[in-house]
């Protein structure tokens, strides 16, 4: 008789649990327990009319009062740029890529550096095959700087997460390097 | 004894509700019922060549029949617009804004005003601090429609939903009130 | 007595599979059976300067080096192209559209055809009103490549998934025809 008891108050609660965290949508998970984590680096050298050659970007898009082989004034607002950049594990342009960012950015405001990022990390090594779709608008003047991870393929089917953002080198105008923390928190 | 046919049944029950709700990916959730839900206003105002310093929106892209100052035929067709546009819990262009919206929006259709919208609300008010990003393409000229909140960060961390949009003003070309109702149905 | 250890353990037994599967965002769904899948075609015919009537596509962003009635050079990387394809349900271009895909794609590399792809497929058929949002980069020589399906409205609504893509037909540099299996694997 007891354990009847027992069970109609175990099966409550198991209701109540499911009730709160899917039925409302909420999820009780843990923020600092990512189901997948990976940092990685990638490299972005604009094309400026002359580097043709060793450029991984290009402006595609400008205001009207732009051009394509100039930054837009002021905080290059309105510039579009497509890129083909390689990701490396390591901070160094020069070592073997692990797969390329391609996509493009888009710098969104008229007040500071910030810029709208559209764009998958195609991985293609022996560790890592598939894609990590990316989606937000970050302020690149920040130190650190979340945006979204919407999606993946291969081996990162169906994932969902974020990407802390570092701008981890900056030359000019010319060259930026970005460490890109990626924590997934829905994995299949 | 009975007790034992009862736990068998009831953990049968269970499976099967675990296996209809969430082993075949489909959820018997609420769509009326948001786990969040928040109503902002966000201010279009379009550079049409001598608006520089009050204009928040910029025409970076354009069909080869268009160009950066004027508005593309049939329909904007072709026009992709940047923009920088203040959020405001109210009407009033005026009023203190709790965030910005940036991102940039794409008109895609030849018969009708369609637009595709990426873009990032920003939220930095004493309520709200983080972000909520948006994909789609809605048609302006419905009453209201809907598009997709693919993710979130800060406050809005992993957040996943749709946002119904209404335009709320509209002046001539060059000024557009959107009333966004963000409804998120995942929530962290 | 025996009942009440069976309980303790059957109860440990659903804590531990909620646990592993829930509460570190692991899901232990089947790949291979998405809860809802739809195949469907779209076509896409390019401006290229004289068919302005009967093209469906238009390039609105280039690089320095390209322009926007022809293709750039290699691999059209930069090129950034506004779109409003019919979908239909065979490969007949003028079989009844079920509904539009309109957004943009982008060519992102520079050693091979790659697209970055955002775009929403508009339906508006007795079968099916909603829209279904992609986002992804795909190597167009490719036999099948995967994007993400991030959102989606009315009788998408909130779905996820992933699209998969074939060339069905490719004539030319102005026109192209695109199978696209989709496969929902969150369903609501």
């Amino acid at each position: 008789m007891a354990s009847l008891k027992t069970i109609s108050f175990l099966f409550l609660v198991l209701i109540l649990i499911s009730d709160s965290s899917t039925a409302l949508g909420k999820r009780i998970r843990d923020r600092n327990k990512p189901c997948k984590r990976l940092v990685v680096y990638f490299h972005d050298i604009l094309f400026t009319g002359k580097n043709a050659q060793n450029s991984t970007s290009a402006t595609v898009g400008a205001p009207a009062w732009g051009n394509k082989t100039a930054l837009a004034n002021p905080f290059r607002y309105g510039d579009l740029v497509a890129f083909d950049d390689p990701i490396t594990l390591d901070k160094n342009l020069h070592s073997t890529p692990v797969g390329r960012a391609q996509g493009f950015y888009l710098y969104t405001s008229k007040s500071t550096l910030a810029a709208w990022f559209s764009v998958s990390f195609v991985f293609n090594s022996t560790e890592h095959k598939g894609s990590i779709n990316f989606a937000g608008n970050e302020y690149v003047l920040q130190n650190t700087r979340d945006i979204s991870i919407t999606g993946g393929t291969g081996d990162f089917f169906m994932a969902r997460g974020i990407a802390s953002l570092m701008t981890d080198a900056y030359e000019k105008t010319d060259y930026f390097r970005l460490r890109v923390d990626i924590k997934l928190y829905e994995c299949w």
